[in-house]
């Protein structure tokens, strides 16, 4: 394995963070003009595109080496203490639509009292929010299923043969086994711990998707901005706290 | 907050890892001499006693900065893909009891071939086993209600104030909301986080006095060298394979 993997990975994340931040601006841009139904669409399904490529390339860059999507240091530590199975959890997205109507609900009756039109997400119908809500429940369960998969990853860990190898090390402390056993069944290890990340990013970017298309095109720039927004405004707080509290990445 | 926060805690945790190695050795040389049960029963009752110090000086250290304590920095990514809520899964110190009676059951296998002892936890009573099965299954309880109370918490970070203030930042990204406000939101988020990382480890410790109380001194001797071979081995494996993908901590 090359030298250079962290940094690579660090680097990559940090060219999405960064088409996060293009992303958000062409966004806003598009839901302050008048943006037709149909250049909405088109830059839903390109920012989806994106999505999906680099969800693409992060689970090849996983399968080179898993371990530190699990908690990685090229984010703040705010961000890796909320992270789940490497990333957001899915029904975060879901949660976000229903603040996003308190605040847009509140937003309505700015506007009533100011005459300023300010969003889309406080009008959601009663079909979509039971939609929504359908979505919700789907997602919970397919997390839940995905985080017991997880435990029994983790405990089977302490399971043959890496509990033999390592109780199997004579003296003090050093690594048990042969060199070649330990190396093997921490590769398996791996693999099953990158199914789990692949299945993961899968359920992140089908809930996306989902909500997408239960949204109208302008309700769905809405939704895709302040995800954005949220994303990098822990960005930008886990830093400064980082640098508050000494630490550097 | 000081400069140096981060290196205290990794400072503490090193010093914490040592102690390990030295315990270590003083287990395996109780199991290799002719040690009385009085002997071997203040040898544990001593390590109970610095686990549970650990736990103290840790729980405070944490209330003072908690984030980097669910994916820290000065264990290995190895180390830190198989954390759950800060440390070690409860329920895999029994996994690991249920491995050893495994492996010391080949071993008194091997014993009979070659006449030689290896150990204690291949004896377990139907009574203990009984007693360790009912142990797991209460601590797997408790520990799905942790992960349920983390995953709301984790969820509840995207509903207001939080998603509000990161939503009402104007323009492409830049932290939204009055500084204080999110210092206050994130500060509360923190405070809650404390929490359960401390329930967990209260957990911790509570299971792996159970599993002493169920077993004889030295199948708790036994217990307590095996769990230590493995934490140290971990540490070890995942070093070198930092060091092998090129990461340095």
């Amino acid at each position: 394995m090359a030298a250079s993997d962290q940094s690579k990975d660090a680097c990559y994340y940090q060219e999405w963070m960064n088409l996060q931040e293009e992303e958000l601006s062409e966004l806003n841009q598009a839901t302050n003009g008048c943006t037709s139904n149909v250049e909405l669409s088109s830059l839903i399904d390109k920012i989806m595109s994106h999505f999906e490529d680099y969800m693409k390339q992060r689970t090849l860059m996983a399968r080179a080496d898993v371990s530190p999507y699990f908690a990685p240091t090229w984010c703040s530590s705010l961000e890796r203490s909320v992270l789940w199975i490497g990333g957001c959890r899915p029904s975060s997205y879901i949660r976000l639509i229903y603040a996003l109507c308190g605040i847009e609900i509140e937003s309505q009756l700015t506007e009533f009292l100011h005459g300023v039109r300010l969003g889309s997400l406080g009008q959601l119908s009663a079909r979509q929010l039971s939609m929504v809500d359908e979505l919700q429940r789907k997602t919970i369960r397919e997390e839940r299923s995905l985080s017991t998969r997880l435990a029994s990853l983790q405990e089977d860990l302490l399971d043959n043969p890496i509990a033999t190898m390592a109780v199997a090390a004579s003296g003090g402390g050093g690594g048990g086994g042969s060199s070649d056993n330990v190396e093997a069944a921490l590769d398996k290890h791996g693999h099953s711990m990158t199914a789990i990340l692949e299945e993961a990013d899968r359920l992140r970017l089908g809930t996306v998707k989902e909500i997408v298309r239960i949204l109208t095109p302008r309700q769905a720039v809405d939704f895709l901005a302040a995800g954005k927004k949220v994303r990098l405004c822990m960005q930008e707080w886990g830093k400064k706290r980082d640098l508050d509290h000494g630490r550097i990445n």
